[in-house]
């Protein structure tokens, strides 16, 4: 009689324990799929590896721009050699849907409809995101940081911003005059840039540094960083160094020698038709720094000052042909001794196929 | 001595069915969390009343359309005023997103380029859908069935119908001569119409409405139905009859009464922006039917059959004014008597607040 009163005692323990053990267990699977179900929009990708990624808006992510033919490429190029992180191609669609969000968020009325048609602010911020998640999430291989490089988005900072608040941005920077040689000497078009005048895109070069500059400022220091395209390639350790510290990934020696990465897995993917991929296959190298000396026309020198005012706000000196960009670090002198021996040649898969698609591949990206 | 023995095992017993069923839990935990992982694009949306909604690309969808004054919202109010359907008002960014998504898709050059940039089409089309899903999803209070009504939307059906694969179309028909009247004489601009001219948008109409009813004819009759506005206001129940059964919903008498449905919690939201606002605030009536008789210019009468070819095409006869539309039901001649004795007025809520919202909303939506 005592032995079976036990037994009960013991078998309604255990049927107790069960109870508590099965009601914890789905507890936390509950909270789990809570979780799931509040996440906001999340894109999930398989690697070649076969890794999942799973992004949200609150992803680390790093926004690289500025004005066309400043170093964003090679920027790009530097940041992709590094194992926690791919940029990609430029993407082309990212800026213009920012275009057209932008438009419904500036214009009062455009927006005023809007709220009259029951489509919110945060419905639209919600949409963009998710668009803009799944370009960047699908573009290449998944890594832990993700990053785009189209160069006008950071005229976008504060907006993306506000919808990425873990995302960072790399404004380049580069003497004006060194850009604009570049994008006439080079054929390649910019909407509302005129690549037959000197005068127009130096003007233009100033208008648009000085709007992405302002949009820089506004985001903060913690945030957004402006790189000289001068220092990365005069001092690329030191300029590289600030630029992982900022974004706060480890120092990995492979940024300094994207030349290598290029075509590897998880290295550096190029585009035939980008105009700066036979530049950023070469090693970081000075023969771009100062090729514009020389070219741009006397009466557009003479009224420099006034023609593009970010020169001198941004420190270089509108008078000098060339300025002074700093001293180089041995590597790079070696590299670009290398470079003029013309050790370096464009692979036959990232040749831009015809003369048709050249034309293409210089339409506006404005 | 044998008492511990009992005992002993009954601890065995039970620890090892607390193991099983901790272990059977933490499957379908996982189970769970992987069958979320693996689903495409989803939005989640909670109701009103708390009810919890998720949509993917695999829900069913309306889209209704149609060249703008062809009765449109009218369709869109009467499903409103079903409870398992809700449309709302236009968003006015998706016709413009399938712009930008047309534009890439259709151009080889562009199309090319983005190729390169390894920006792929399934890339762009994962970023239409989030785009897409989060705008109608969170438009308004959810349903069972979301409904999208944005007149231009109908001439993406084919590219909506491929990334959606359960969506159906409903394309709105009706004589043009009537569309571009009221078109013009409430100065309801549309992108590429010159509202000046009868001319002009007859030829407008014709072309868009060709455009249209192609892709429809496309899509084919399981899921594009083509509705005639003069069917929809003369024998509505037949009609709607017709829609729901295409739409496969059971059918409800609300959709006959909708504007007893407007401002209802899930009941028909309408703009104060939209021109139709004031229209579709009135029970289904003939108003609106024949008013264009007796306004267009003789030259353009004469030549009908040359400026718009679609008129004999939809079996509108182009030298009749009017042609014969059909018998009305008889609650449609009593909903028409009591509108025409004033009896529906607009709410102040519904009026629009300044003549300069009114010059906004008359921007153009083509």
């Amino acid at each position: 009689m005592r032995l079976s009163i036990r037994r009960g005692t013991m078998l309604l323990l255990c049927v107790f324990g069960l109870y508590i053990a099965g009601k914890a267990l789905y507890k936390v699977f509950m909270c789990q799929s809570r979780l799931a179900r509040s996440r906001k929009v999340s894109v999930l990708v398989k690697g070649s590896n076969q890794t999942r990624f799973r992004y949200s808006h609150l992803s680390p992510m790093v926004f690289v721009g500025g004005v066309p033919r400043s170093g964003t490429t090679l920027m790009r190029a530097m940041l992709d050699a590094h194992p926690l992180i791919r940029c990609g191609e430029e993407t082309r669609v990212i800026p213009r849907l920012l275009g057209l969000r932008q438009g419904w968020k500036r214009h009062g009325e455009e927006r005023q409809i809007l709220e009259d048609e029951g489509v919110t602010q945060e419905t639209l911020d919600a949409a963009t995101i998710a668009f803009l998640l799944e370009i960047i999430a699908r573009h290449g291989e998944p890594a832990p940081m993700l990053c785009n490089k189209d160069p006008f988005t950071l005229k976008s900072s504060i907006y993306l911003s506000d919808i990425f608040p873990n995302s960072k941005f790399i404004l380049m920077l580069r003497d004006g005059r060194a850009s604009v040689h570049s994008m006439i000497s080079r054929r390649v078009t910019i909407g509302g840039f005129d690549i037959s005048s000197y005068r127009d895109c130096l003007t233009k070069w100033s208008h648009a540094i000085e709007a992405m500059l302002f949009q820089c400022t506004l985001v903060g220091p913690n945030r957004c960083l402006t790189i000289r395209y001068e220092s990365l390639v005069l001092q690329p350790r030191t300029t590289m160094v600030k630029v992982l510290r900022f974004l706060g990934v480890p120092w990995h020696e492979g940024v300094l020698h994207h030349e290598l990465a290029i075509g590897q897995p998880g290295g550096v993917s190029l585009s035939r038709t980008e105009r700066s991929t036979d530049q950023v296959i070469k090693p970081v190298n000075l023969e771009a720094l100062t090729r514009w000396v020389g070219h741009i026309p006397a009466d557009v020198l003479e009224d420099m000052e006034n023609i593009a005012p970010m020169l001198s706000r941004l420190g270089y000196d509108p008078g000098a042909n060339p300025p002074d960009y700093g001293q180089p670090d041995p590597e790079v002198i070696n590299n670009t001794e290398k470079v003029l021996r013309g050790e370096f040649k464009l692979p036959a898969n990232l040749k831009r196929p015809s003369h048709e698609s050249m034309s293409k591949a210089s339409r506006p990206r404005g």
